[in-house]
């Protein structure tokens, strides 16, 4: 965290109105409502933790107006938590403190390099890389032949761009992300397994972020690509030839096989799986381990694997415990009918 | 792409005959139906494509017998997925652009090259080693002591072999794949847990492809081993101690528990998990994120978790959103036969 | 594996009795019943495996005292498995082979590295950094500003510890590893998805060990931590702001969302998931692939997807084949109900 500045000072930054004491104190950080003390500023977005505003110390706190005058100096906002997100903004140490290009790192020397680039030692850029202004490349970091990298992209350690990889600009690769392995292509054949050649790239567009060591690839011809503003958590798998929309969220270990397409604004929850040679629409969410194998139309939330609609899945669920004594129930039912078969027959008049 | 060449000289390239308007034109590249213009060559292999026939600018399609005529231009092949890759391969472009030795690579004075072995700067090859003849080593790589790699394998940048690990000719390891760090083996005792020491290897055979951040351990005695022909998708995890047989697909975050063993020619979808100590027969397939707690004989298909026979899982999840229909009938038959016996027993002669 | 030695050495190395013929013969490793030969050394921790002691031609078996007669000689042990990993400690090779800081390797002028460190070339460690005595940091290695390590750790190729990240004694960190990216924290806004800067770090207890490729987070506030003797595997994802305890386990590709605790003494089998903002408790144990969506109580085995308690997981997955018999029998009783109505009112007297 950086120096301290004062409240007054934070909330003309951000934009916000400061209701409370009227004493302008200094603050030093942000932190949680439990943790925060007298010189840290704190804020309230999950409706869960209201009742301890009563208890923090915080110095201020970033709260919706319904609440400001339960605390001793508020900020008032209409998204507590954007503005606590601007807010830590303040703060925020850049990662990393290397400057300037490093002469420990290999550049070819057909590779291009805008103003102001950084390049750690142990960096490798190949030949035909095009790299825009503000970049900066972490140790480790791999640029495979004719790699297009948009200003301000950050590569973090050990990211690796394979050959012909397209990032936009505002990009963040967190480490040991791949963009362009081979897809998985192979053609079982009498004479044993054939690898399919995979010759197409990867294209992300711009303010995408690549989790730690999730997996990219290539594409069998023409791309794979990712939507404008789209962010994808580590350990996820995307396969050749996939198309993935703007503003989406694919959060840990999600799966999408190959040549599926998913629109705008999407949201899959952590481990979900999704077959390939799929469409799914724009803004579906599809929740945890959920496993998709049929097209999904826009604006459906959809659960369980294979996947249902949300309230059907929730239904199901929730009816599962009670399995064992359906069993029972219907094994009494059977047992009452043929007493009741029985005993009607022995009443017959005939 | 490389440079373009006749469409006679690709038909006698793979063996396959043309048919069509006789023109021998140039073929540039190779694209979808949808994306093919004039100059480029395209494919029928998924019949649900079939209709794109009648649209596709292609100069050239390769198809199978029976469709020959709905195109301008027909190469005709048995297996059109595979000449599709055939031809790929004709195009596509090698990945890197390194050759010789990197004196920026470490590579032990006790390590053995063969001839035209290449050696990228940032490689790292320890005492002991062997490596056959035309290898590549991306930046990044690490090969640890008295590891050993067949002819004309490849590894891309920072692909780990730890240690005694033994990789066969003609192998793909992608970026970040590890192969051989510590299997997962401690022991619970009073004092805490205790690490058993990992003292094995991993043994891949030829022709073995290991996706990008995929991770194959070390076995605790002896070795891990994956079959020859084998092709393991990204962030796939392989226990201690397991056996991969022959010609096998294990698709992307498939996770195999300590000390399975699974068969040859089995396809192992999505997200699979294979608890440890298991035998899985030959020609097995797994239906993506099933879940495997028992062995499985060979030539079986299972889905679910726990995994049962694909018929059986099928049929389950299709009246998964009947069951709480299936409650309501059951209660109403119940009220009934309650009224039926109370009917009965009001019309009981005695 | 290292020279032989005598069978009453090791005996008296482990503190464990022999008995049988008398003959102290020469230890030269430890093998498997199967594949030992009679100057190997073998255990029985599985009694599954029992069968194999009347055929085995090692020289020697750890066993419990109950089966000691069952073979030539034996290492009487209360813990065979863990007397099997402390006869293999004796064995075992130490991975890598460098001695010394490379000049090869950046070390940054403010990092402080303690008494005899080993730094493989191609490692990074930035400024501000504090390194233990002993360490080992293996090619490739990134170590962000600030970071301070344990006495005796091991970090393996490729490992990645980014800015803040702490990293306590004999800790062992198996390549590809990233500790320290961040965390998945977005908001989204009219003016779409705005990042929320990670700013906490992550830190790890004692001996803890983190798989190869796994992740684990940095908080948004304050740190991610994992407690003293917790073994993490292969393709793990840690969440921001998630708690772990002590002496747990995580099995392989498990994924644990935000701001989760766990409880000491966990054992989380392979794939599993659980959401974020949950408790999970003390010595709970979660079945392979289930999926926590609530707070789990001290002490509790669960399984499934949703988790449910596993007895009643066991007995519904017991259930799962027979759900289309139920629907066939449910639709029998409605027909047979039927009859008996329609039958009823025919005979009814008035």
């Amino acid at each position: 965290m950086s120096s301290p500045r004062k409240l007054s000072a934070i909330a003309a930054a951000l934009g916000l109105e400061v209701r409370g004491d009227g004493e302008d104190i200094d603050i030093t950080g942000i932190n949680t409502l439990d943790a925060a003390g007298p010189n840290e500023l704190s804020f309230l977005a999950n409706p869960k933790y209201m009742p301890k505003l009563a208890s923090t110390k915080a110095g201020a706190v970033i709260v919706s107006a319904e609440h400001a005058d339960q605390v001793k100096r508020a900020l008032v906002s209409e998204m507590p938590y954007m503005d606590f997100g601007r807010a830590l903004s303040l703060f925020a140490v850049k990662q990393g403190h290397f400057q300037g290009i490093s002469e420990q790192a290999f550049i070819h020397p057909e590779a291009q390099l805008g103003a102001n680039v950084t390049v750690y030692p142990g960096a490798y850029i190949g030949p035909g890389v095009i790299i825009g202004d503000g970049c900066t490349l972490f140790p480790g970091v791999y640029i495979g032949e004719y790699c297009s990298i948009g200003a301000r992209s950050v590569l973090y350690p050990n990211a690796v761009l394979m050959a012909g990889t397209v990032v936009g600009e505002d990009c963040l690769i967190q480490p040991g992300a791949v963009l362009g392995a081979d897809g998985f292509g192979f053609s079982r054949t009498p004479a044993g397994i054939q690898k399919i050649p995979q010759t197409g790239t990867v294209r992300l567009g711009s303010r995408v972020e690549i989790g730690a060591n999730a997996a990219i690839d290539r594409a069998v011809l023409a791309q794979t690509s990712v939507g404008d503003g789209t962010k994808i958590d580590n350990l996820v798998q995307i396969g050749h030839n996939v198309t993935v929309g703007k503003n989406c969220f694919l959060v840990s270990q999600v799966g999408v096989a190959g040549s599926t397409s998913i629109g705008d604004g999407c949201t899959l929850a952590g481990q979900v799986g999704i077959s390939g040679h799929l469409h799914i629409g724009n803004n579906v969410t599809l929740g945890p381990q959920s496993g998709v194998i049929k097209d999904i139309p826009d604006n459906t939330t959809m659960g369980g694997s294979p996947a249902v609609p949300q309230n059907i899945f929730m239904r199901t669920v929730a009816l599962m415990p009670k399995f064992p004594e359906l069993f029972k129930r219907l094994a009494a039912l059977e047992k009452k009918i043929e007493q009741i078969a029985r005993s009607a027959s022995g009443n017959s008049p005939d």
